[in-house]
């Protein structure tokens, strides 16, 4: 249950969205129990973004996952995402950031887990 | 002050977000002393969505509420816009993900509750 | 390790964003320890939007803070961010809702801070 959101101040063709997507789906194993199989990801390109004051390429990644994962699995997330963004985007790792909400209640098929 | 954020993969029609607007504003008295007079609804359509590793019709409903209502409220909640969503959309409940986040700090008309 | 995420139902113009963006970039420092060298924005507008049953103009500005800053901080924020927003954009206060969210985890540079 876990959801990644993608806000990007540049394009993403759907080739790299395709890679992406596949990527995310490997890395979210790095969270003890995630899995592709419950992963939604958004990919939201062309956001109207200003980092350290100015319009310059940059990434926000949301992440929000169901109860928790601890600190050094959401660290070696971080390090594998961030760092797939700047591979296939070409935006520097220094103007990523990636943030985690943890939730208590989350539904899916009508049903909270 | 809660605040329900649709996306969806596909479009939403005029009529059908009239219909959620409506539904929702009465499905939010599940949640015990909200009401339509403090709801704001966000729908946003043709999202770049995956779940499950495909490009499916899907759909994420993110809740934001100030304080607590607690999980039998928050279950709920969760049958009756996702039924609703369904319905409406015809997006399958297995297609649908309802999450919340409870928030302590929730300002209107420039004051923090 | 701010971020500011402004919705509105409305448009906002090149020059109102530049106008937005340094008044926040100076109003952030109402958080202890944050500045505009480690806020980012982002602008939504044209979101479909509804308050109270209705889609008259109206805002939500979403801040997430990474750590936390306490109550009378963030007080003072929503009366700085509320009233810029009412003033550039013609937004009443009581269209405009500021809601909070502290998390725990953040990364930049690929390292979690």
């Amino acid at each position: 249950m876990p959801f990644i959101h993608v806000r990007t101040s540049g394009k993403i063709s759907a080739e790299q969205k395709q890679e992406l997507k596949a990527d995310f789906g490997k890395q979210i194993g790095l969270l003890p129990g995630k899995t592709e199989q419950w992963l939604m990801i958004q990919f939201e390109e062309g956001c109207g973004l200003y980092f350290q004051g100015n319009e310059d390429p940059c990434a926000l990644l949301d992440i929000s996952v169901y109860g928790g994962a601890g600190s050094e699995a959401y660290e070696n997330l971080t390090r594998a995402l961030s760092g797939d963004i700047e591979k296939v985007l070409g935006i520097p790792g220094n103007r990523i950031y990636v943030k985690y909400a943890e939730t208590e209640y989350w539904g899916w098929n009508k049903e909270n887990f």
